[in-house]
């Protein structure tokens, strides 16, 4: 079947979650590093728990609970003026560069107000046909149901789709649901260079191949490169 | 109701997963410190994707998955021999000293067959009451029907129950269920010193209590504490 839609992942692949650190920097310049790194890797792991636990809590709990352990483990006070300040700016994360020509969605771990915002913010709504948060159902990727979504939403067939993103587990679960994918490999493989830090560990655990046995169809570098696979 | 029965976590907990590092350091001394720490995160992290999923592979496959993403992550070619050797020493772990003297049982993510070699490798079969594998329910920790092997196996009620974690994410999903929790809070909050490297980074994200919303009911210091609490 021809592709008929082309649907992205949004935080790490349309949105740099990595652009929290100007504003860590900002706030806390001898742990940014360290707070932005575990923060985002416990946000993954939180959405993973919760899936686990069977109570759906919105991506919005997931991202302050995991900013609250990320700066207790950095040794930060979890105090409100950094917590919002912090939570303000996941609101208006920096676009990674590049689009393409065809019908266009989001389907995001973001609640439905997160993407709301942001989306806005970074005036990418005017490109977007759908932004499809998870909320619709009550599960995080790599779940099934919220794979599902998407023909819900946009009545595109399975084979229609071709599935965006940079996130490795994420890839494993689109292929495992059905979708064509694509996965942007920014960087590529990171030769562990020493000594190894908080960046370098994120990196390594995100940007490889996940080997739970569903692969990618096409690998590209960014997102400018899509064009050459429609 | 009266504790009846004291269930342990195995992995990080009756065994140091950590061991492994003396056999990586045979095999790769430069990266002995990154292959472990990688292996271990992503271990765990498979485990719950692989509840997302819905198709449940034992954990000697997720081991052995975990393995090949951390040497090709670490910048080691995943030969058999490599693998092989490593994937033994798992059978075979370091037990933390210390032990109970009540009704005891382990409760892990490990196979029925990872298990059973462990706990006769380390000698500790002769003081368990029971060996209970994840793989009975098919899913891994901290999904609740995992939890719920403790009363189908040993006919304890969920208040008969003091279960034994040094795992946070095993401490929320147990206190998620009902149990009663003691968390074996091991090196207790790494101040984080700079510069941080993968052994922090793994200590950082896992031995600090998680935000979920579910506390244990006890914190010690090792597993010869626990005899305070009965």
């Amino acid at each position: 079947m021809p592709i008929k839609g082309l649907i992205f992942d949004a935080y790490g692949t349309l949105y740099d979650v990595h652009s929290v650190q100007s504003k860590t920097e900002q706030l806390r310049p001898a742990k940014s590093d360290l707070i932005t790194q575990i923060w985002r890797l416990k946000q993954l792991e939180y959405t993973w728990l919760q899936n686990a636990l069977q109570g759906y809590r919105d991506f919005g709990f997931i991202t302050e609970a995991s900013l609250v352990f990320a700066l207790r483990a950095a040794g930060v006070e979890p105090s409100q003026d950094i917590i919002k300040s912090l939570l303000d700016k996941y609101l208006d994360l920096d676009p990674f560069p590049g689009r393409g020509g065809c019908r266009l969605a989001i389907l995001s771990n973001g609640s439905t107000a997160m993407l709301s915002a942001l989306v806005k913010n970074s005036s990418l709504d005017a490109f977007l046909d759908a932004t499809i948060s998870v909320d619709d159902a009550r599960k995080f990727k790599p779940h099934p149901e919220c794979y599902a979504l998407v023909e819900k939403k946009l009545g595109l067939k399975t084979d229609e789709v071709l599935f965006v993103s940079s996130n490795s587990f994420d890839v494993t679960g689109a292929k495992h649901f059905g979708f064509k994918v694509a996965w942007i490999r920014r960087g590529g493989l990171a030769a562990p260079a020493s000594p190894i830090g908080p960046a370098q560990m994120y990196r390594l655990l995100r940007a490889n191949a996940e080997t739970l046995g569903y692969s990618e169809d096409y690998t590209v570098a960014a997102l400018t490169d899509l064009i050459t696979l429609l």
